[in-house]
């Protein structure tokens, strides 16, 4: 198979055109969402959704989190990931696999139906965690684009992929938000260097390897300028596999958590890596036998048992 | 000498009530600055004035900190402070007295006239430096009173000092701006720990004593919020010696510059240090013969020549 976003193979670093759609079905007026909200992904490569979900489901989810970053023993080891610095859990991985209430939200419909109608197919969670970005030092995530490293790294085949961030605290410019390049998601911007042997062990804690140059981002950041997604707990951000993102550290007292969901088409699972000897494990890239994404309705609320493995 | 201000005397840590006058004279219709000025750096600790220097002026600033970050041979190897996971220069310290456009700019009557009024006495310029932070993962300070460090470890007995910071670079919500806790100047907060032997050669890269305890900052930011000093190039922020402040590291593209100089009153030259066993070098606090600021007017140009020496 011909390689349609060629990455890591060296000292090349150039800027491909993105080969895939970003919305893959046009809007209609059934459509979960607005012909506005619609336009706005596409051209923005992410959507805001503000205040998604009400202060009481927000209070559910983040008691669920405290109870977990509180006492993580029940997880999975290896999904547990911690501040470079500090001994503060930063992200517990595969949460929807893990946590009854984090699986509802997964499948959460406000948020399922919309990537369902953008990707056109059905859906499965193809990564999931739970971000706890302390306050007093929380460290910065450096400009990328997820696609990149999951293309290289796990075989993820084609652009046709969404992630959906859930705030679960306010989100202001000063605590570390999510920062956003408009547009970005129209190209690829090739990585130089080559993928180290369990790259992820260290990248999951800081990015070297995977991220675009200086140059290209300065260009990119003139032309479109740098969009912090800021908004209050229960807001949720949509972006494109490609989007670049990153965020900056975090001096303030003010956690900056989210719950993070990442959406892949049916269609669109995973080969092998493009670029790296063995793929990444499976909380990082759900491979083999997925399941399809059955959008659930109504409010979250708490204390409920996970549903049975199929 | 009873100590005003103890610090760093073990496990203490309390909030103990300011000693000081914030401004050491009354406002009057002469001052350099409105009644509302006066009144607001009274009450918040620090006061922004927009656009006190113009596009021209701060070209010529921003010119003559390239070349110095170019070529910084002709400057004291001692005074030239770089990022810590890279080689840039951060700082370069003593800028005052090592650059005739710097010199210049430390005299500028629209920054000393306010500091002279404000302090009621003549002033000197206690500790100066340029910061580049530059984009691409400019480091972090964390919280911090200045007040602290300086009696602590160079012997500043009373505060009636003021910082003034000159931007040379847009300062957004988003590149790293300085961030201040209002009214965090009315109190003074103890230190835990011991000052280690030349506890300056890592501090200025990375503040580890002399840090207030998470508590009490998450207290006085739920108190009275944080707010960033931002602004474009040529705006000037004025603080007191002891408002907690600190800044995100920076990620964007976009270095955050400044100029900053720190001014004492005459009358409160340094003694010997408050809790360290000597104090830190000249370049981080002048002591000795130190010379008056004598205001001058007029509009900043390049091309100047250092006076020569009294």
């Amino acid at each position: 198979m011909r390689d349609a976003y060629p990455s890591r193979q060296g000292t090349t670093a150039e800027t491909l055109p993105r080969q895939d759609a970003i919305a893959y079905a046009p809007w209609h007026a059934h459509a979960p969402l607005t012909r506005e909200q619609h336009a706005a992904f596409e051209r923005d490569g992410f959507l805001v959704l503000r205040n998604l979900f009400d202060a009481e489901e927000v209070a559910a989810l983040k008691t669920e989190m405290a109870s977990l970053l509180n006492d993580p023993s029940g997880l999975e080891d290896e999904t547990v990931v911690r501040e470079p610095k500090q001994d503060l859990v930063r992200s517990i991985f595969r949460i929807h696999a893990q946590n009854a209430l984090f699986h509802r939200l997964a499948a959460d419909g406000r948020i399922s139906r919309i990537i369902r109608h953008l990707l056109d197919d059905d859906v499965y969670v193809y990564q999931s965690r739970l971000n706890y970005k302390p306050g007093f030092g929380g460290q910065e995530f450096y400009w990328h684009s997820d696609f990149e490293t999951w293309h290289t790294e796990d075989g993820l085949p084609r652009m046709r992929t969404i992630s959906a961030s859930i705030l679960l605290t306010d989100n202001t410019p000063l605590n570390g938000p999510l920062m956003l390049i408009p547009g970005s998601h129209r190209n690829f911007i090739q990585c130089r260097g080559e993928t180290p042997e369990n790259n992820y062990r260290t990248s999951l804690r800081k990015q070297e390897i995977g991220v675009p140059d200086q140059h290209t981002l300065t260009r990119l950041a003139d032309e479109a300028g740098i969009v912090p997604a800021t908004g209050k707990a229960g807001t949720v951000v949509l972006f494109d596999c490609n989007t670049l993102h990153g965020s900056n550290g975090n001096i303030t007292p003010d956690p900056r958590s989210n719950a993070f969901f990442v959406y892949n088409a049916m269609s669109n699972q995973v080969t092998e890596p493009f670029a790296a000897t063995s793929p990444r494990p499976h909380f990082l890239a759900e491979r083999g036998s997925v399941t399809a994404v059955t959008p659930v309705e109504g409010r979250i609320t708490r204390h409920r048992a996970m549903p049975k493995a199929a």
